[in-house]
């Protein structure tokens, strides 16, 4: 892990009923720093990699605010812009009991919305990184942004970065512009080395569903799918999640180069503390496999229980070390003194 | 559901612990208004109904927060009337692991149960109105209640009201004054139309046991003898619980006419975080169901749903809304975004 | 239960995340008292037991504090001096979801470590009592409290009292000076009457392992072995805990005497809200179970549902009385009005 | 006052940082809801009349924790409309020490901003009402809400109604879109009876300054120029306040008729708890006087003393009653019993 | 200070809302335990004086939870009885800005207005004190707790112990019953060595008023008029407030005996963070002068240093030690390291 | 300000009473991160200039949240390196009323304590910083961190770095050391360019007093007096502060150097929420002056504006950037929107 890890992606600021309560039932928020790719750039940094976050935000309270915790977890922001507009905002009502949770976004005319394309010199931006990340979130968040986000994979591939891409398909973002969302997804994998996304993700892009019953089956037509239409693709992943209650969900994951597959077992995932976040983990831990060589199975194990550890964690960040993930890898346990 | 629903019983200012807290042990109490008739109340007006709830509270800082919170939740409160005495309190301790919940009353000369019985002109009161709900709190607070219930059923009786009784038994509360409890609630089951009762409740009003090993046998039985002892009954329901733990109850529903009965099978109650108000939850989600028209076991479908969902918000009232009872019916499921 | 208990140990201030948060992830603490030896204090001293904590504390707001929270719970603390250094801490990270739960001690130069081992004049302070309970934690602080402990053990024997002792090995305290931890504790069990540990307790002080796969068939060995050990030592008893998740743990107990053994089948310990003081909680039920004549069996099933009930209140303290252990054993259940 | 009040403008989401930090920072904020207008309507409801508010909000769970709000607090909400767009946000830092607060809006596209400027058929929505209070933020939204006030104050002239115009000049607000915001106000004046505002805002909509020194005649000044300005109008009236410290401030009050001034005593307002919404209770207060045919020096001693109570309390809203305001009126005093 | 210090009266729970809210504006109250007569012991036990409570509680959480509190603080509980009834409690919307302090009493049917009047064994009961303090709160909750107090004075009149008797005249609770109040204070007064009363309370006591101007020549004409009228009365003392707002009071005080009287000059009690238990604060500092035999001047001084002390610190009790009040005394000061 | 700002110094975590609640009176603690030095570096980062913290911390949760912090309000942390040891703590009972605040320093053992004073390569560590600033706390820690603090300072000299000392004598930690900290504080300020210290400071350095009455004249006395006994030394500074209250303090400043002095007259710092880091803020806002080139009198008028900002926020660290000093020079004001 000689280089850097750029991030690209929005910033937002998340506003959260407090216990179990649904929002806005009392007149307190709890207010945390969110958004996938910075999700990925946190964990990432805290199991020891250098990572620099590229961004939009507003020249304000909020902005800034933005910008200091990503600091306090230790990334590089030099590369966050101010620009106009507001901070996207989303408010969650947590899953509880029967309920599940419940994401409100107000994130229209965010800056990173509204932020020219042409706003960042790419190959400048890249220098001395060897890895990008980037979800499926920034492109559809606006024009601009799916502009932006081609541009930024185009220019990776240019100066041979890897380029890694969660699909993280949010069909309300879609939706609230006409575009061709399948096309800009299928022009970002086209320039990804590993596209974490399952069956469904390839499907929409491809144009085609997977019938299977058996959901790794499903992700392993997908697979082969997604390598047949992108030759460039070296690596596609997935979690495949079973959700009981608010409380347990069951997890499992998926890997595939294109010499094999591999799956990682489901884990039992009770307890659960809050669940946003839970794909970034698993991104940030594969990715974190990958980048120190371990092998495909040993990758995949280690984001899955990242992925685990993270329903812990109050906040879109998974704050755990490498140490917390081989804990759990080595059975768990009790307090620890 | 042309007209409106009536509900009359006693509000109250709940004191609860915040977190897993036993009583007191920190220095904050969590403040909510509740009651058995007012939650039904506002589950219904949730679910589109139009409600006025009949009641009295006192006139000082107290009573004025029960009506505000009332009218939040979109309760008609002009039949709210102030009166000497104080606002009914209850204690709560909330269940957690092992620990039950426990409920310490202190409602004692509550404005409510010294209300003059003739203080409500209950023909004027349910103009309307075509539907009146009860519950057996209400004529347990003391004699003063118990004969203001009798005249409001008979009154609603009289109008051509559907009336609904949830028996809701409170041994606590009956054995603070002498009478027999057992006469008055008997009283009031043979003014409804629908009984809201298990087969201990009816065991009690008829003086004799329902022996069946099954639980749901023993509601059907009790159920036959009820339509027998009291001719205008026409439905008896009930919710059939079991306690794994604090967090866990397993919930099923019981729904009989003369013609016939439904069950609605058992719903695995997981991570609860408020379990007080699930009768009520259910009595409201039954109401809704009848009231519009839903099939037997479709409204209990919806009831026991609506029920279950209760348990996962904090608070007395059911905070839910027609399309948070479907999507459980549909299956539940992920963040939804 | 004619005499006092006396508790000899370290009172310390714990510092822990709310809510499922990780150790300053907020800004907020909660600040509570705790320490082996006054967790079963206090659970005695709600059991109706007169107990009497023996400690050091700094002359200093925190020492205050500590002493008035023992007060609080009903201890005669007369016993606890005021001495040179700080108030030991402990910071928690509590369990949450797949999170084990974390200690970080901070209680180096405390007031009971640094105390002059002669500070306390035994047999006067043991006075009134006829019994002495003690934990393993106690000499692991340095080699003052480990002096003192075994004063305090041998005073009590020579006046006759019961001694019970729970090991309570803490790797990471004996870790912190140079001494052999195994001699003093068996210097300390040799005094003991009551021995609470299980057979890795066993195993460190007799120096042989048990390679029983069955854990009660390695308490059995263990227990049997100590009794050849130690000829004073009369009754043997520990938990078994297995650990699920930190929400669910299953938790059993063993006792063991010169004439036989008993066992506590395991007991489902869902919902856990804090883990920390489950074993001082089984301490003080089972010294609860023999000081009042509870027949093996009724003491050992007793202080494994005070055990399992401490896991459902925050904090240290095992804040339940004789109602809610019996209402446990009766079966628990639903909301107590 | 046989009429309903009729208030005209955005509800919204208003969220502060707790105690005295600084905004962000910690993780909690207050929401509270609030709104120019919507606070004049919650003060006049608190002060015994009927409110109607006219506004729009989006059909979500903020839009609907707005509404509940304002139910809670008395109004009658029939006339809030759902609609496409953002509810309006606010984030505020609540003015500490020498630390002046700060506003922070984030209403871009709010529903009640992009509504249909014909979406309100104003002479039903005034039917049964006779008096209309708006307040110049309503305009400054943008057009839609510019010409929505405009047909609002002109339905209401024809109807008979009183209209009541609080000048509230937002700079921020108005330089987001290219207007003549003179020129809008002034539109506004022209249809109102009572214009409140101050010799800043008489100079921006008639285009001269008031240069006497003393701020009474400055107001007197600017009340006449109005007077000759606006032959309709008949009252001007405002506040004077002097800022010393975020915790004390000194307020006084203006009123002119066509036939004579009358001026409030500065009061020491000392101890400010929340400062927002200070005018918008002066305004409530004058209104009230003037609905219940106060004379006009004690209509204006009423509007100064609620608008000094107001300081006191957290939030937008006035939450005080006509006793409280009496009670100070009265010479305030020591604890209450 | 040889013997214990015996106080009488009853101890509340006081519900208080947080911050600078009013009553149920959140969800949110604080509780704490209060009470005049309790408010003093807690003082006192911090001053270093032995304090017996004596008192009535319910058998439940509340009342175990008042005497954890009393216990906390140091003092004997093992003359606080429990009895049938409720915990009497009070509603506390704390002062700010320009709003005064409200106290909304509901300790209707406490046990302790309801404890039979002979339940106490009072030459038991003050076996080893040397001082009995009781304030004019006791005799107004009821007759059986007037019948109580009067018991209770001449018994330790009888047995030589010195009479503190503090006035503190609630009108809302004496109108609670048909009574002749003052006959009841007189009777107590009579049996009193020190009364801690104003003029008010004098001239109630005695049925005519004291005409001066100046407050300390009022208090100095009521102290002659009381030693007239009872001739075993040694000492009057009290407060002199002026309220400026709820933030800054003006506090001096008052004493006499049969040979002089004394005055402390006016402190400005600035940034009042609780004012209620004030009076009791006073109280206790006089009664520790007095008991350890400091000249009139000095225990004046630092009784009303002792209450002005008290305004910083949330709850009833008085919570600082001998030194904090010596350093106020001394001149007070910034940050003590 | 081309070069970096370099700080050395412990940074500790603080722990405080919420509200205005004595330590430990509820469960709450507020965890916030301080230190003389970094209050100083938070300071100047937010005024823009570069900042690199030298400072130790141990390797677990508390030393990584501190560095964290750090992190968070921009400073660059590379020079905090992990070392055996405590984080230090101190335990605020922040000011109230009347009552003062309370520091409880808990850091005995502390990583920065105990660390080896040649364990910073100083001329590296300075490279490319042209200002060092350091405080009269690190010394008074204990010999290693004094033998470091004056390696640092000499190292500085040597690479021609300007530096600044602020003096801050506190008398509790020399005691806990034996040494003649006197000597040691003027072997520093022989290093330094900028001493800030008040004649007390100097009187304690120099061995003799300054008699005059006036505070001004003191500080100008003491400032020659520093002048010719430490001839490298350019300026001398300190604040001028008299305590009314907690709540309102006045402050006022002095500067020198050869040529002059210059006085900032008494700000009047009413509502003040925390008096702690309110030299640390002068300290920082003079280093920004000085380091920009103001002209002493400006300089001096925005350290002491800085400084009076501080006592608006809750914490250590001066959360206000230029535009808040600027803003307050100007006058302050009412809302800002």
């Amino acid at each position: 892990m000689a280089g850097k890890v750029v991030c690209f992606g929005e910033v937002m600021l998340r506003l959260s009923a407090p216990g179990a309560e649904v929002l806005l039932q009392s007149q307190r928020l709890e207010a945390r720093i969110g958004g996938a790719e910075a999700n990925v750039g946190v964990s990432l940094a805290r199991f020891g990699h250098p990572v620099r976050m590229v961004s939009f935000v507003p020249d304000n309270a909020l902005g800034r605010a933005a910008l200091a915790e990503l600091r306090r977890h230790g990334l590089d922001v030099a590369g966050v812009r101010t620009a106009p507009g507001r901070l996207g905002l989303y408010f969650l009502t947590p899953a509880a009991g029967l309920r599940p949770a419940q994401v409100l976004y107000d994130r229209a005319e965010s800056s990173f919305a509204l932020a020219d394309p042409d706003a960042i010199d790419w190959p400048a931006e890249l220098e001395g990184a060897d890895w990008l990340h980037i979800s499926g979130v920034t492109p559809a968040v606006g024009p601009n942004a799916a502009e932006a986000a081609l541009k930024a994979v185009r220019a990776a591939r240019v100066k041979g970065l890897t380029v890694s891409f969660d699909g993280n398909y949010r069909k309300s973002l879609w939706d609230q512009w006409p575009t061709d969302g399948a096309a800009i997804l299928a022009d970002i994998v086209a320039a990804a080395d590993l596209f974490i996304g399952d069956d469904r993700d390839v499907a929409l892009i491809l144009g085609h569903d997977f019938p299977q019953t058996d959901p790794m089956e499903r992700r392993q037509a997908a697979a082969e799918a997604a390598f047949t239409g992108f030759p460039q693709l070296s690596r596609v992943a997935s979690t495949v999640r079973t959700v009981e209650s608010a409380e347990r969900h069951r997890l499992a994951a998926f890997l595939a180069d294109r010499d094999g597959h591999w799956t990682a077992a489901p884990r039992d995932v009770s307890g659960i503390v809050d669940r946003i976040g839970g794909g970034d983990a698993f991104a940030a831990g594969l990715i974190h496999g990958l980048r120190t060589d371990m092998d495909p199975q040993a990758a995949l194990e280690f984001a899955l229980a990242a992925a685990a550890l993270k329903h812990s964690i109050p906040g879109d960040f998974n704050l755990v070390d490498i140490a917390d993930v081989e804990a759990l890898l080595a059975g768990g346990g009790d307090v620890r003194r």
